[in-house]
């Protein structure tokens, strides 16, 4: 590593930022998470030993910026469990939430699969516990709650989280369906904004007392 | 090519299918569509080249097993289309078809895919044209049949072909999620059936008037 390398890794959690920025950027404009350390380092004005200095390997990369990608959502769904609203607003929030997220990091998916796949791996179990076990604890909770307040009628939660997830993420995993039905390749804000209300209102109308 | 393998190639479609079935059962133990060529032949029974000779290539083999997979699904939904029934029944039965599909070939997704992704490819427009666009319509003509019995309200027939897919598709593509909530890593047929059933219910429930 060079002296000008060194300075600029040593320049605090800057390089880091910058190196995991370029990676979001890179897989959203690919459409695929399938980035050499190379383009990344490049994107980021930075070299690929860098990567090696914040990460220790791709497959660290790729666990920080899911780590990076899912910390904001999991504290909104903190609050949003903190708070003192109806079971039916919460699942709406947390529907709309789970939306952002994907619409923000389109490839997020791609790149939790390829953590999750080697179920023995410390990415994997870092991925489970940190991230999914939350969330399916989150909404089996709002679902019971509603069940218990008689605002929803009793259904598995196991298959909810199947159903809600499935219907959050399909629209940004599919991008020649997408373009089939709206002429795009991606998913615009305004189109995300838009599915997310029907999507909300679909699931709230199929667990309604 | 030796004679041997000649003769079992002249044997008809016969080396055609069993490299087929081959493949897919590979990719449904694998949970994976990144199978070799060789690993394919030898489950055969037979050999790499006999690949080359009745698919051209590897590309070849993967379209003719996407097209073998989504020909009985696509088949079954011409005819649930031509059948007199009420437009809520057939949205039933076409989302227990499509989620029978996908625990009949859980790779499907990944397969089709693969084969989408290069939308100037022959492969995407084929799948596109044969599977995607048959699947659009019919569920188009469903819902506004449906919205004009009144027995459906008005919703975008965009969005719900993202969510109905979506919903459909998720439990099979997610081992992970799946070992997690129900303790094995595969959607056996019981636990399918039972979704369907979830399935159907809770988009019924969502688009009924």
């Amino acid at each position: 590593m060079t002296e000008q390398n060194l300075a600029t890794a040593s320049a605090g959690a800057n390089g880091r930022e910058q190196l995991l920025s370029a990676a979001s950027q890179l897989m959203t404009e690919l459409g695929s998470i399938d980035v050499s350390l190379h383009q990344i380092a490049r994107r980021a004005g930075l070299t690929a030993p860098l990567v090696k200095y914040h990460f220790g390997s791709k497959d660290g990369l790729l666990l920080a910026l899911a780590e990076r990608d899912t910390k904001k959502s999991l504290e909104q769904l903190e609050e949003l469990m903190a708070m003192d609203l109806d079971p039916a607003t919460k699942m709406r929030i947390h529907i709309h939430g789970i939306i952002r997220t994907y619409a923000r990091y389109p490839y997020l998916n791609q790149l939790l699969d390829l953590l999750l796949w080697d179920q023995e791996s410390e990415s994997s179990r870092s991925i489970r516990m940190g991230f999914m076990r939350p969330l399916i604890e989150a909404q089996r909770k709002i679902l019971e709650d509603g069940i218990a307040s008689g605002q929803f009628r009793k259904v598995e939660p196991e298959f909810l989280y199947f159903l809600v997830i499935g219907t959050c993420l399909y629209i940004f995993s599919t991008r020649v369906a997408v373009h089939e039905l709206f002429g795009e390749t991606r998913v615009r804000k305004e189109l995300a904004t838009k599915y997310s209300a029907f999507a909300a209102d679909m699931i709230l109308r199929g667990i309604s007392a």
